[in-house]
């Protein structure tokens, strides 16, 4: 499949670099690629700069948002949450309509330290906005339940027990993102429904980010025992 | 030891009967025990009247909040969210004074329907606010994120393969929890940290109930994998 992935931080990178193993055409969206290849210092997570990472994946190829879901038949929304709505629209409307857009955001807000709280919940989620912005995207929401060495490689945590959950409006497109998980080594999928389904999971960020810090690492992953 | 469960529902009555199996002598409080005992329906749930039950568990005791609250040496909240401040108000904050007081609870509006949504949630939780109502009381949270059955039964899913997390300020009042869950069953209990991390384990409810749409049973638990 063409894939568009927007976002060229961790989660991005991270999910490029699994499509681009599986054989897929990955196109990473920006803002401005002469940008972020210029910026030569790391992140505030301390990784890398992209170029460095892009001299690494020299196959994955670097665009523009419009021009990078234009092309694609698959769009990923790895930005952060709180720019997502922003970054879709450079990405377009137009290049959205009809396809499956799987959003791994997550609506944190850091503005007040750590733990971030989550300007959106309870009533509402982010996915939904989206949705809402985009109403000819087909939105789907996974993985933001974990962190991105987990997402693309279940078996890093727990052997690969545990599980991962799908919300949208559009049967099809879950499908489609369901056999994508599966191709990245998820065998715990959970459907939960409709994409207000979302709220659910995005609520799960609080306890993550708790856990991350009583557990000391991020290499966990929720199970749901039955 | 001498436990005061608060609570006639199906959580208290749960908690009630395990903790009677484990020799504790066990007082069951409500706000007036000859309305309790006078009800003759099911309840919105279809649980069957509490003299029902009261029959069937004739050791456990019956008494208004403040007088099970006074002689107990801890303290079960397992009344509904909602009504919690107020019935712990009946309890009589003298009586919760420098016990351990595990809440249960969880902050369910049910005023707009199913799901429900939460009334605190992200900047503060209802377990923040006891303590802070009851500052003498030594609050812990626990239990919450799970069916009342698979508290006093883990066995009952997964052969008990699966996680309960306390949260709490008081670092004796919690190993005195852990030390009960431990009795009931649970193996793996995660000490989430201080009270503030209740935020995370009561924003466990939105995903709990749509996985329990979802699975079509309430009869599983979260696991953290790692």
């Amino acid at each position: 499949m063409k894939i568009a992935v927007l976002g060229t931080g961790t989660v991005g990178r991270t999910i490029a670099a699994k499509l681009l193993d599986l054989g897929h055409e990955v196109t990473v969206g920006t803002r401005d690629p002469e940008a972020t290849l210029a910026r030569s210092e790391r992140d505030g997570m301390g990784n890398p700069p992209y170029s460095t990472w892009q001299a690494e994946h020299p196959a994955v190829a670097l665009a523009r948002f419009a021009e990078a879901a234009e092309q694609a038949d698959l769009v990923v929304n790895a930005t952060g949450g709180g720019a997502s709505l922003e970054m879709l629209a450079l990405a377009g409307a137009d290049n959205l309509a009809g396809k499956v857009l799987l959003d791994i955001s997550n609506p944190l807000d850091f503005s007040q330290g750590f733990p971030p709280t989550l300007f959106v919940k309870d009533t509402d989620s982010l996915a939904e906005q989206i949705q809402r912005a985009f109403p000819e995207a087909r939105v789907v929401k996974s993985l933001n339940t974990m962190t991105a060495a987990v997402m693309v490689d279940p078996a890093r945590v727990a052997g690969g027990d545990h599980s991962v959950f799908v919300s949208g409006n559009d049967e099809a497109a879950k499908q489609t993102v369901i056999e994508l998980l599966k191709s990245f080594g998820h065998t715990d999928v959970i459907d939960l429904g409709d994409l207000s389904t979302a709220r659910g999971t995005e609520m799960l960020l609080p306890i993550w980010l708790r856990l991350m810090g009583a557990l000391g690492t991020p290499y966990f992953n929720v199970k749901i025992a039955r």
